[in-house]
């Protein structure tokens, strides 16, 4: 299943979040793995790379996130369209067996213990939380440090995306509201007029 | 040209942004107005609806920003590709025509003053700084609450994008590097299963 997986320069690990993706968050803590969607993740510096993600207050994630100090932010597909909207609608607080019934199949990378990674995403980055207690408490913003990445290079080689050549089931998601999300489109180069 | 343009209720101004597209930032502070495009900015909150927006300290609308206290994000489209491009690759620190250059046409909302809006984008968010000195610092992280929101109704009507309907110029940009964007693509809408 990880076959295809290549890890990606910490210099541009940025860019796998440039396109404004839905993504899933997953974290871990004294044995409880937990992963939800969010649609509100940006990248926020380039090196070394950071990344922003608004957790709300009532999410076990963000409890697994603030306790354990790391957690996987994940790419996830049109593909995994279902599996996405899942997670984002259905607590494991309320609901234990929550990503068995989802199907949500984990995975660990080497050199990362127990960190949950989420099989058949494009794209993961490891995180290690920037404690920043005013912006968690007063906005759910999150800061995390990229301490790894990488993709799946059927769809992210070379440092760049190739959604315009990888099978369509490969896009990312960008969500809106109410179960609606739109896929990443058409490519566009602007080209410097000589 | 702003006859198409309809406020969107503040409840709904977060779905601007959800998609994750690549905005405008524009501001204006004693006379001087700018714009630059800006790949990372995020939405924050609902109610009220707060954002988050990304700076470099070497940019000129960064100052302009701190010194006036107002900004406003807005989303440009596949017709704008070429402006887009060129308010981030172009400083108005070193080169003070930028704006009549590239051919940045600039509007005022009524009740707004002298706030700068880029015309022909698909929505605007009127934002007012919440000062955050360390994450400005540190991170050039700035929080906006959206205090004024817009859109076209020819591409957002009813507190939703209209993508698929819409002439596919209307599309939002999403910027990746090197002058490569993707444009936003084809819905998707996920059903419950009954």
């Amino acid at each position: 299943m990880t076959r295809h997986i290549s890890p990606v320069p910490l210099a541009k690990a940025s860019r796998l979040l440039h396109h404004g993706p839905t993504v899933l968050v997953s974290a871990r803590h004294e044995g409880v793995s937990n992963v939800m969607a969010v649609g509100w993740a940006c990248a926020l510096d380039f090196a070394p790379p950071k990344l922003t993600v608004v957790l709300d207050k009532i999410t076990k994630t963000r409890q697994l996130v603030e306790q354990s100090g790391m957690f996987v932010v994940q790419v996830p597909t049109v593909a995994q369209l279902r599996l996405t909207h899942e997670v984002g609608n259905r607590s494991l607080t309320n609901d234990p067996d929550k990503l068995a019934e989802i199907g949500v199949e984990l995975f660990r990378m080497d050199g990362y213990g127990d960190l949950p990674f989420v099989q058949s995403c494009s794209a993961w980055m490891a995180c290690k939380l920037i404690a920043e207690p005013h912006n968690q408490q007063t906005y759910d913003l999150f800061i995390g440090e990229i301490v790894g990445a990488w993709a799946d290079e059927r769809v992210f080689k070379d440092g760049h995306w190739h959604f315009e050549s990888a099978d369509p089931a490969w896009r990312s998601l960008h969500y809106i509201a109410g179960g609606q999300f739109y896929a990443t489109g058409e490519s566009m180069v602007y080209e410097e007029e000589s």
